[in-house]
């Protein structure tokens, strides 16, 4: 049986190696704040007091921090201190599930090469619903052996596992599906809106374009228009589901992925901008299909 | 057995036509240029002289045209001549396919209305293939009535038929979907490049992004990327499918609609301009996926 | 000496007429408002009851109306009632100095080519104050002829008097220039908040840029970061100056405009969907360079 | 007399360096490529064999790199060789010319400040013909002091020396203003579009935009209409001026720097995609006028 070191237990970590623990694994857990551990130790996890220290000796290391800076730091050291690529076993499995730039991950995975070590980035998709429910989505870049060792111990976090390509794949695809997803949204707040100023009954518009060739994830699962779908934020004040904040985040990233190889995106690009004023607004808390409020105002 | 007016047998309309004279409608035809009529009077319908001709003594009128002047045109009169609304019976229904302005499609609803007589405006979607294989989709507007009369009619040249609202409601939702549609196409195409550019392959990419929160009709359906699908126009040059021409009609349709509720629609805005940049460049015969081609060039 | 018929004395009309009156032009004066005339027939004008009334015998005719049906209206005739052309002698120099759609302006002018009579559109720029001050800007469509008869009564009204070209030209002129305008507005807030952002002094970056290839008229006349100038309506809560509504309705006439010739305006047309969005949300009543505070939210 | 040291002497540092010969300052030259340093020395310069003997013994050092990691290098060290500011005296006023990202400018600003050493961050504009003239623009972030010792020596080069703010200023109110640049340039060319769809005359209608609302830098000095202008690139096949792969890089580091901010904006990011495209179609070596050529296809 595997021995899984888990860096890193915020909102999303936190109820990701949990599920390993309910599964039986020997989970050892760090978090530079000691009460994170807490819930985690009182169910059977392991108590590191560094990272290396939960690493050291496991058979894979799960990561899940905030930015590229940390997880660079955690990797490769910094100020000094060593980092897990300097300490860990050749046969250690590295998976970072952190969403972060892909020049970071791909400058980790890249030193871990040197060395013979297996790295994954394997950034997830799902919210902290899919995380407590183990249902989370998990787009992976890395070689073949690595996405094949990491599925054992990605299943039990989620249920859909996809290998996107080399190291980096993984941040690639994510915020290119992320991008995507954000012209989703404002593209069908704005459709929607338009038939609403003429009259149209949202319900309505909404099913017609969901089995046309307007169809999309929003109007499948996740509708801007209050009232139109029970259960979904926009049902609820915007309360809950995938923050604005997040959402410019992700945006962020796919444009310094789009900076970097000179790509055009005029869509992303002003998705962008459009979440920026919105969050800038004080909405940044708010689920992102909040955008829908952009558009409706009456004047 | 009902007897059916056809006005305006171009590229859709005469196979919809025919599909109305072999289910063994009764079918009177006219059309400007006598030759499009040919076809359908070997078929077996009856040929007119005039659209007020094909429509005297007829239960049901289905008229498809190119654009909100010739509607009005045939059913408010214009120059001096009457319209259809001027000599058809109480009891005729009229169905107008064409797509156009929602105020041109309102307005002869209005006179309609005025006169008792019921009047559907029902655009529809699938392109000439569904027009001859009779799997179009029809968006109606009009009343309950109307709309439940028109559907005995519309089922046969077509497997999807909505309503959408009141008068003028099938033109808007149309317009709606047709603009979100423009707004899938680009934000999938710029999202692959974005991949590709990164080294992603864009069938593995394509498949990802359709199963998660990116997924939308495109890339069910119509993937831009050449030869990530087998039988779409992006696999065959961009033949085929529906014309860079017609979008930018659609989105001017949109605009219009945008302009007079003073409607916000930035992204379908901004498709429409790239849309217009593409087609004037010489592409306005292509597919239109074919705006892949704006994002994947190596610079 | 001229004598001139006056129609529509709104908060540009009124100013303007007062102008001519003050000049000792012979005035006659209409509006379907009787107590817009009050002041105008104080200071000397003569109140006429109807458009005719007031057109019969006059040299010239000035009108300034809200939209392109008015001026349909008044030249044409509507409902029935003669039109302006079916009354005005043929010496009879007409100007229209309303803001609206080219093809209005086209239309009535092109009935009054075929009455052999001078017809020139010569929408205005400056706002009340420059209606006021008699420093209006005229941009003028028409023929040689026409622009050189209209100049005299113009120059009374304002400054600069230009002949952007034939029939409807200077609708056009006019509409260019204000989406230009508008473009101008957004890139520079975002262009000045981006740098308040980096923490410089928007007065220190304004002045630079100024002087710079970033230079235009809103650096120049109009910054729309409070208190960098002192006397616009940035600096005093946006009160005052052009109106987002009415910019709002000038990128509409512009977006028709560009949906006739089937031109490409991104800029213009995002410019739109912002202003939209801003005076929707209840703002447009302020002036147009408040489109800042969508930029300038801490978050 | 002051000696200066000058480091790159590509496109824009070689007449730069020109310039402080001809006025006769001592100039010791390094550039990576010996042949670079030639004609400078045939007129004068001292030759030196790295950039750390060029520096030693120099009153004051000008730098003009391609981008921030070149600077870093030169500055901070990179791979274990020391850099200028491990070498040089306290005494030295250390100026970079070079257009970079803010973030490094600030990063070597703060080393320089900790070791008690002037860094003044100098991005010019202006082109090569402005570095042969002798007539650049220089925007400068840094100390009064510093700022103050740098002018001697920068207006030996240039005409206009500007005094941003702190660290890092010179360089974001360059990208600023050229940030705001592309979008006068764009808005311009589809406004002149516009209009030239509409049947009017280009130049006429730069004249009237050019002293109205729409007054921009463009228009006075850059129209990127043909023919309407003799001496700028657009009327001699957008040959010469600012080449469309240098305003990408400069929309980079703006967008960079906005992503850094968390800022909005959408005509700049729109821009920046906008010209991508462009440069992507093979014309990334025209002047940045041409953009208007994206416009003006009859289609």
């Amino acid at each position: 049986m595997n021995t899984v070191a888990f860096i890193g237990l915020g909102h999303m970590g936190q109820p990701m190696a949990l599920n390993l623990v309910k599964a039986g694994v020997t989970v050892k857990v760090f978090d530079l704040v000691p009460e994170a551990m807490a819930e985690l130790t009182e169910q059977g996890a392991l108590m590191a007091t560094s990272a290396c220290g939960a690493a050291a000796g496991a058979d894979v290391v799960v990561s899940m921090l905030p930015a590229g800076r940390h997880v660079r730091g955690l990797y490769l050291g910094q100020e000094g201190q060593p980092g897990l690529l300097d300490v860990v076993a050749k046969e250690t499995l590295l998976i970072d599930c952190s969403t972060i730039d892909a020049k970071s991950a791909s400058e980790v995975a890249k030193v871990a090469a040197s060395k013979g070590i297996e790295f994954v980035d394997a950034p997830v998709s799902g919210g902290t619903g899919g995380a407590v429910a183990g249902t989370l989505t998990f787009i992976c870049g890395g070689t073949d052996k690595g996405f094949e060792q990491a599925k054992a111990t990605l299943s039990i976090m989620g249920s859909h596992i996809f290998h996107a390509g080399g190291a980096g794949a993984g941040q690639i695809a994510k915020i290119c599906n992320n991008m995507l997803l954000s012209v989703l949204m404002i593209g069908t707040s704005e459709s929607l809106q338009l038939g609403i100023d003429h009259g149209l009954d949202p319900s309505v518009l909404s099913e017609i374009m969901k089995v046309s060739s307007g169809g999309n994830w929003t109007l499948e699962k996740y509708n801007p228009c209050p009232d139109v779908m029970p259960n979904v934020p926009s049902s609820h004040d915007y309360q809950g589901g995938f923050m604005v904040d997040l959402m410019i985040k992700d945006l962020g990233l796919s444009q310094e992925a789009a900076l970097s190889s000179n790509s055009s995106t005029p869509m992303g690009a002003l998705a962008r901008s459009l979440y920026v004023n919105h969050g800038r607004k004080g909405h940044g808390q708010l689920d992102f299909s909040s955008i829908f409020e952009e558009f409706n105002k009456k004047g």
